[in-house]
Parts: structure tokens; C-alpha cells; sequence
């Protein structure tokens, strides 16, 4: 086997299938794949409303993402014959009170001198955008370029497409990277066994710390409660974010009337406990923002793990154990980041180059601070 | 059979074992036992804190059914050899602003008059009781009779008390009762078939309206939504009923460290939707009346219908089709009436006679009006 990923969430996948696509060949070894993070995802391609100063190189891959996915969406549409909810209509970021209003223009600001499209808008004219949206706002601002996916939906597309093209799936809990001669030489199973490869990926999300073999890495889980509403159709035609009096709230419809509220930012290790008080400040901030969220069916909640790093940036490349490549700590960005890293990911596994934009993402640069 | 009963709910059951304790063949027809209203219920025993003006024929039977509940409870668990949860701490309620304290007062006053035991507490001795309760409450009324039990308890004890009395369960959905000769003589099964009996007793719940071959009920589904939480041990030691700004919620401790927070009271016909707006509500008012709720999980959203009549009270006893015999109707009193419904109407069965503390209750008095 030329490649053995650990992990068969989003990024595991898409880097196997590109990895594929390529000539590798490629195991994935998740015990259930589809249940991690993406499970949980909103699915917001949203560079721009997510930009914070000083993590320009991040932004600069998030952009370069975002500008693959319509390519790679449609790409994976035909390679796997399933929909991936790609949404176009852009995104309006909303605030309530001063501060809120301040933050959107500090927003604005960032982005006009970043070259990006955004629109500052009275209240008014937000609330002719997005009837439903409350009239107790206090401005907005649209956002053309931020865009949303249906996370699940891109899994299972992703499933289906690794495999057509040739990715073999484990069904196993990853024990360990087996190590030989000071280099990663495959993966242990916990069920027994082991997959021999020339190179390792290590694709875990927020399980990526702590995997005997593996070199230590600054990744810890950061969870995230969002909640899954139905009955939405029509009430918004794209994605929203508020800031109701400092804190953030987003919404984001999905697929036939789907809405999807959240989410909470805990750092409590690895916590899977959905909340009264997670689920109460998303609902109360979610229903501020548009009243009619009231009527909606409350189907699912439920509570997932970021994979953090220090500088909210991905760990890319190659790492400190000779044959094993990092492709985690997404935190936030991991759908928004999915064609990024597979390309850049693909692209080390099959020349051994990684390309420049992913260069400031090595787990190096922890090891020099 | 000398009894069919439509309807495995508490009520179904309850009437079923004590017919059989009376020597009477009985056969009980549900299609899914415990999955109606009493899988919603949060177990309130409380006649005297849900005493209204203007209701004292139903408090008389409210409270003659409380009576009952340590011995019902008792013989309960020992034919059944299962726990029910029977929790006699007594309930406090507490209010917010100042119309909530009036109401408080004006409760206090009814319960005085009627001989009942309150006591009006000040803030701060409400809050020795239960420490976990918020500083921020305005007064205080301590209930000492009003207790609770374990409706998901009760309903398995019945069960298997019932079946152990000899009762015969036919799982399968009621189609209609059964009319020869202008007299009720049975039930039919959805699934075929049909229960010859010679007396058939009505005790669909929320449901006992609209059954082919029985007369009109005037019975309407009041929709309830409830919460239940978990990690809740020691955080309250008996039920708290609360006023939040003229809104109700309560929460009842149960089990080891469960909480069910309820209830919403919604005319919506038989809409099964957990909405945004009912969550919402629920856990805000319970995180007003004890912070310490924000920590909880929420492991259970749910929402099932009360079996509601113009003036609150259940039907028991003869219907205008001989041999039809009522027992349903009990809106949000049908845990705290489960024991005085089954010995009435097992007293019925046996003897042809209706106690007198159930004669208000039979559905003529909604034809004489």
C-alpha cells in the first residue's frame, strides 16, 4: 500500500480520493466514518466572515479553498453521483447593539483593505434581503463570496467517490503508527492486524494528539453543541451570522427546509454532553434573530470536537517521524478547507513537494516558537 | 371476557389490574404501551398546587386519589417487584414579579380555606430549602403534600402487575367498538380480528374521541412539551414549581439525577413537533428558577397530548352506549388520578355501581348542559 490514512472523516477522504486519483493506493482506517466533526458541521465557506487580523496566511488558504469549490464540488458530484447542497446566495452578517454594530464595521474595514466584496447595509435594507430577520437589528452587513455546503452530504459524496476510485475503507479503530527504522511504516488496528504503507497520513481531527507512535501534537478538542431544525423552507435564502449583543450565533439552511443553528465555542477536553444551557443560548439567540425560528422542529442537538491548534490554523505536511504527513487541526475551517488540504496533501504524497501555499502550515512551526 | 379495555396507558392499566384483583377476565388492547402521554409525564402528584377556583369536586377527587398513593404504591412495587419512585418531599413554588407573588398569596389563601397545609415562605427561607434556587426570586409557598412519582416507573410496574393479575394484553391498535343490538360488545383490532366482552372500557387517552362505534366525546388533545435532564443529583430535593413572570414551568427530580422540566400547554390537535419556541421556553424558565440547570444534560425532548375536556376534569363511569364504560379525560391530573380511576371503575365493573365520589364525572353532565 502506497498510503494509509487514519481517519475517514471529510479531510481523511477527500485526501484519500485525490491521493487515488493520482495512482496511489490508498487505505482509510476509520471505526465510523461520518460521525466526528462533519457529523456536526454547519457546513460555512466562510473566509471572509471568519477573517481576524494577523492570520493572513490562513486566510490566503481559506480563500484559496473556497475558490476550489465549485470545481471540486462539481467534480465530486460527478464522481459520486450524489449532491453536496452547494450554496451560492452569500452570506449577511447582522448586529444588535452598539458594539455588535462597531464590530461589523471593524469587519468591513478588514475587508475593503483585503480586496474583498463586502457591502455594509442599513437596516432596512438587511431586512429586504432576509424578510424573516428581526426588525430589532441594528445593521448588517452582506457578504457576497461566503458560501455554505451541506457537511454531511459532502461525506458521504466523499465516501462514495474514494471509493469508485479505488480507496480501500477499514472499519477499525486506528491503535497506533507502527514505526520501523525511525520511520512510519503503517498502521496499527485495534481489532488486531496492522496496514503496511510507504507513507502515513494522520487525519483524526480532534483524536489526532496523543496516538502512540505519532509525535506529540498541539491539537486538543474544541467543542462545538449546534442544533438541527426543520419546517425553515423559505424563511432564508442564505446563510446568516449575528452577533447578538457579543455573542455569536449563525444560521444556515440546508437541503429542503433544513436550518442549522450554531455553535457553541467550549473548551472542556472531550466532553460529548449536549447541554440545557448550550442548547437555551443557541436557541435564544437564533430565535432574536429571526422570530419565526420558533416554529420550527427542534430535531436533533448535538455536540462534536474542533481539532484546535494554538493559532486556530491546520497542521499540513510533513512531521517530525519520517513517513508521516499531518493533515488536522482544521478547528473551524475543516469543510471550508477540505479541497485545499486534499490537494496540497495529494500533491506531497505523489511528487513529495508541498506546495508553498500550505508551507506556513507545518507542525514545524510550533517547534520554533 | 367480562373486560376489554382500549387503551395500555396508565389509566388502561391501572383499571385492568384491579378488575382482575376483583376476579374479572380482562384483556387490554394497545399497540404501544407507554409510549403515550405517560412517557411525557412529569409525575406531579399535586391536587393542591393545581387547585382552581370553582374545581372543588375534582380537588375532593384529586385529593382522595393522593390519599391512595402510598398504599397503591406500595402494593404496586410488591406485586410488580419494581420501583416506582414515589417521592414525598412536598413542593415549593416561587415566583418572580410582583403579580407572580399576588398569585402566590391568592393560592395560599385558596389552600388556607380549604384546610389544605401551606406555609408562605419568605425569599430566603425559600431558598434554604433549595439552595440551588435562584437569589433572584421574590417569595415562596411550601406545599408539603404535593409529591411525585416516576410516570415511566409506574407504567412498567403496571405492566407487569397487570399481567401477573392474569390481565391479557393484545398488542395491536383499537378500531372500533363493537355494537350489537344497541350495546357495546366488544373491540375490533386494526389488525383483524376483534375481543368479545362483556364490558368494554374506553381509556384511549387524548385518543378516546372519534372511535368508530363509540359516542361523541368531548375529549381534544392538549398538546405538552417536557424536558428531561440528566446530572441533576443534589440539586433539588423535591418538586419546584415556578411563576416566571406569569409563565409556569416546573422541575421534578426523579430517578438518580434526573429532572423533567415541563410543560407547555398548546391546542394544536395532534401535532407531535418538538418546536424551537417550546424548548426554548422551557429550558429558559428553568435555568431562571435554578441556574445550576445550565450544566445538565438535555438528554430527552418530547412532546405527546393530554386527553383534555371543557372543564378540566376526567369522564368516568357509564357512557350513553350500555355497556361502555369511561375512563378517560384526565388532562394533566392523570398520574395523581391513576389510583381513585382504577378502583371506581373496577368498583363499577364489579358491582354495577359508581362510587359517589366519582358521580360528578360521568360524561352526562356535558349533555345536560
Amino acid at each position: 500500500m502506497d498510503v494509509a490514512i487514519a481517519g475517514g472523516g471529510l479531510i481523511g477522504l477527500a485526501v484519500a480520493w485525490r491521493a487515488a486519483q493520482r495512482g496511489l493506493s490508498v487505505t482509510v482506517v476509520d471505526d465510523a466514518p461520518g460521525t466526528g466533526a462533519s457529523a456536526a458541521a454547519a457546513g460555512m465557506l466562510a473566509p471572509v466572515t471568519e477573517a481576524s487580523y494577523g492570520e493572513e496566511a490562513l486566510l490566503r488558504l481559506c480563500q484559496s479553498s473556497l475558490a476550489r469549490y465549485p470545481a471540486f464540488a462539481a467534480e465530486l458530484e460527478a464522481a459520486s453521483g450524489l449532491p453536496v447542497g452547494l450554496r451560492t446566495a452569500g452570506t449577511l452578517v447582522v448586529g444588535f447593539d452598539a458594539d455588535d454594530v462597531a464590530a461589523l464595521d471593524a469587519l468591513l474595514a478588514y475587508q475593503l483593505e483585503l480586496g474583498l466584496d463586502a457591502e455594509r447595509l442599513t437596516p432596512r435594507a438587511t431586512r429586504q434581503r432576509e424578510p424573516s430577520l428581526t426588525p430589532r437589528l441594528r445593521g448588517g452587513l452582506a457578504v457576497a463570496g461566503d458560501h455554505s455546503v451541506d457537511g454531511r452530504a459532502l461525506h458521504v459524496a466523499l465516501l462514495a467517490a474514494a471509493r469508485a476510485a479505488g480507496v480501500h475503507l477499514v472499519t477499525d479503530r486506528v491503535a497506533a503508527v507502527q514505526v520501523a527504522g525511525g520511520r512510519a511504516t503503517g498502521l496499527e488496528l485495534a481489532g488486531g492486524g496492522a496496514v503496511p504503507a510507504g507513507t502515513v497520513v494522520l487525519a483524526l481531527g480532534a483524536h489526532s494528539a496523543g496516538l502512540p507512535g505519532a509525535p506529540p501534537l498541539p491539537v486538543r478538542p474544541v467543542k462545538g453543541q449546534i442544533l438541527r431544525l426543520a419546517g425553515a423552507a423559505g424563511l432564508l435564502s442564505g446563510t446568516v451570522r449575528a452577533l447578538v449583543r457579543g455573542r455569536h450565533v449563525y444560521l444556515v439552511p440546508h437541503g429542503e427546509g433544513g436550518l442549522i443553528v450554531g455553535a457553541t465555542v467550549e473548551d472542556r477536553g472531550f466532553d460529548a454532553t449536549v447541554t440545557a444551557g448550550g442548547v437555551h443560548d443557541l436557541l435564544h439567540d437564533a430565535i432574536e434573530v429571526v422570530p419565526g425560528v420558533t416554529e420550527l422542529e427542534l430535531v436533533e442537538t448535538l455536540a462534536r470536537w474542533r481539532p484546535g491548534t494554538a493559532d486556530n490554523a491546520p497542521l499540513l505536511g510533513p512531521s517530525s517521524l519520517p513517513g508521516l504527513v499531518l493533515a488536522t487541526g482544521h478547528h473551524r475551517n475543516g469543510v471550508l478547507l477540505t479541497p485545499v488540504t486534499a490537494d496540497a496533501i495529494a500533491e506531497l504524497l505523489a511528487t513529495g513537494e508541498l506546495p508553498e501555499l500550505a508551507a506556513p502550515f507545518t507542525a514545524e512551526r510550533f517547534a520554533r516558537r
